[in-house]
């Protein structure tokens, strides 16, 4: 077994711990004499499975009772559509735009109902998270949306912004769980599992119960309503069972490592050193400005395409894997979400210290 | 390692040789240094990975270019919806209504579009397929919709409707690649892959491309476009990675025995037997008309429900797991998708005999 230092923004980096358990129970699960991909979804003893991962969730993250959480299929993308047509009332909502899937998330709002942007870093390539301190929400705004972590440009927000009685929507694909957060901020949170917390193929949902409705138009799909999903608790079809019970296992080595708070050190200790490194290079530099760095994704270039390709290359044969910025981007990226160790970031920031010095 | 003799109704039994592939790759597949869960979609691993299973599908079912293979979200539930929204012209279907499921789909696409009802077994709960040999569609309909192999009830179609120039969509979820079909007879076939191919997660589409438009109503969501999802190959967002995998050691482990004739043979033998067993028993009944029979879902009782729930009890004890009828029907059900081998279904009809022996 040779594993390398996986820094892909996604999927991404697992827990070993986890895979190693998973890969133990591969033919038999708890004595149940086959694997959980094989089990019912009805059967006890996935749904004692379904049921520890959702509380084990809620004790994480300190989700009281008023919030549900589900497990849905499709990703962020899925989510893009349903947002609007679970809680379009007045039928218009702020979009924050702040890089690609803010931007792909209005787009397809603007399909359904009359989107607003009040915010936007287009301007400078996405490099910054705009200042919104100033932001009042409309009264009659059905939600405010943003996207928390920006994968491609490397930023995240370090406050949320505070709408009041006007639900807070988050995409948290690429930082969910990645440091503490005070639930009653949002309204609903949606993620990806494919980078913080788990396989893809499963897509987490924390939506506040008030905004679950049932009376929904005819010709929204059935399995679009957050109301369906709700009341069958994840169970109107097949869930992704097995994407669930790997995410259950993410969630439980979360909790044994110092839960939120734990997360957050690592997660600084890990973006601190990239960033001291950057800081401090004269030949790398960070591409997002600095009060809008992101704990997750830390982008940088060499300001040369060619240098960029050989440092890339280089890395390669460290065993260093994943790094190569977004396809429209270029430059370099190096994700480090929860699972990453630092042991990797730090291999990289040796390895970025020894190419300077050897150009 | 202590495996159950698993006769679930999906999720569902997978090889074991496969199952054990899968734990050996869990921390390093092919060299990558990664498990297959925490790989990059877009890396070139996975995209062999992808492009693999699908031209080894087309080469088990002999799925011609005009045809499309698309790994989606959401399960044959999701289908419910996208079927109606992207085949859509006239606004009129027939559907055939076998059971649950092509009840549910039917009900579904109701919300989009005008749904007939030509045929049902409702009226004797849903135990044989209806004859449709004087069928004949009318010429202005969208597409028949059917859904080949009824779960629940124990039936299947031994052929499916001659419907011309309109197109049939079947749901194969509890069929697909269990037996030699003929692509040219459907216009659009889909699957949740946890029956008889792969785990949950992933739902296999092979459709027709000229049903694909790219032109559809402004409200219906990109993720629920079939156009979408074809011009992307399946990666228009993260697709179910793991899933796909394991899909795809499935689809090889039919090549490699026999393919779908292989398949056919060993479900025949396997139904035949428990088929016999029902017949020649004064004790058990087979609750679908013998002409209806599934090869799939063998679904029987005592007539007694407590002489049923002696049984089952008893088999739990000789590792006989999932053969509990459907909650709303009750009885026994033995599914025996492709992964069931010959010997377990042998040691649930010694059961069976043993058992009525000693009545």
């Amino acid at each position: 077994m040779n594993r390398v230092h996986n820094f892909s923004a996604g999927p991404a980096i697992l827990p070993e711990e986890v895979l190693l358990e998973a890969a133990g129970e591969m033919m038999d699960y708890a004595g149940s004499g086959m694997s959980v991909m094989e089990m019912s979804h009805r059967s006890k003893t996935f749904e004692s499975i379904l049921n520890e991962t959702k509380s084990n969730i809620r004790a994480l993250a300190g989700i009281p009772d008023d919030y549900s959480i589900l497990f849905l299929q499709g990703g962020a993308h899925t989510q893009f559509s349903m947002v609007p047509l679970n809680l379009v009332k007045n039928g218009k909502a702020d979009y924050f735009i702040t890089g690609n899937w803010a931007q792909k998330a209005a787009q397809e709002a603007g399909n359904f109902i009359s989107v607003q942007t009040p915010y936007s870093s287009k301007e400078k390539q996405y490099t910054y998270i705009p200042d919104f301190s100033a932001y009042v929400p409309e009264d009659d705004l059905d939600y405010v949306h943003i996207c928390e972590n920006n994968t491609i440009f490397g930023t995240q927000y370090k406050a949320v912004p505070k709408t009041g009685k006007v639900p807070l929507v988050a995409d948290q694909s690429s930082c969910i769980f990645s440091r503490p957060f005070n639930i009653s901020d949002y309204g609903l949170i949606y993620a990806g599992a494919q980078k913080n917390i788990g396989p893809a193929g499963v897509t987490l949902v924390i939506i506040k119960k008030d905004l679950i409705r049932e009376e929904l138009p005819g010709n929204v799909p059935q399995m679009l309503r957050y109301y369906i999903h709700d009341k069958s608790d994840s169970m109107h079809n097949t869930p992704p069972t097995y994407a669930i019970y790997i995410t259950g296992k993410v969630i439980k080595w979360l909790i044994k490592n110092g839960g939120l708070a734990g997360a957050q050190e690592r997660n600084e200790k890990k973006a601190g050193l990239l960033y001291d490194t950057l800081d401090s290079s004269s030949l790398f530099k960070g591409t997002s400005e600095k009060e809008s760095r992101s704990l997750m994704n830390v982008t940088f270039t060499t300001g040369n395409e060619e240098t960029d390709a050989a440092f890339i290359k280089g890395a390669a044969a460290l065993n260093i894997s994943g790094i190569k910025g977004y396809r429209t981007v270029g430059g370099m990226r190096a994700s480090i979400y929860n699972a990453m160790p630092y042991e990797s970031v730090k291999v990289l920031t040796d390895y970025m210290k020894e190419f300077e010095r050897k150009q």
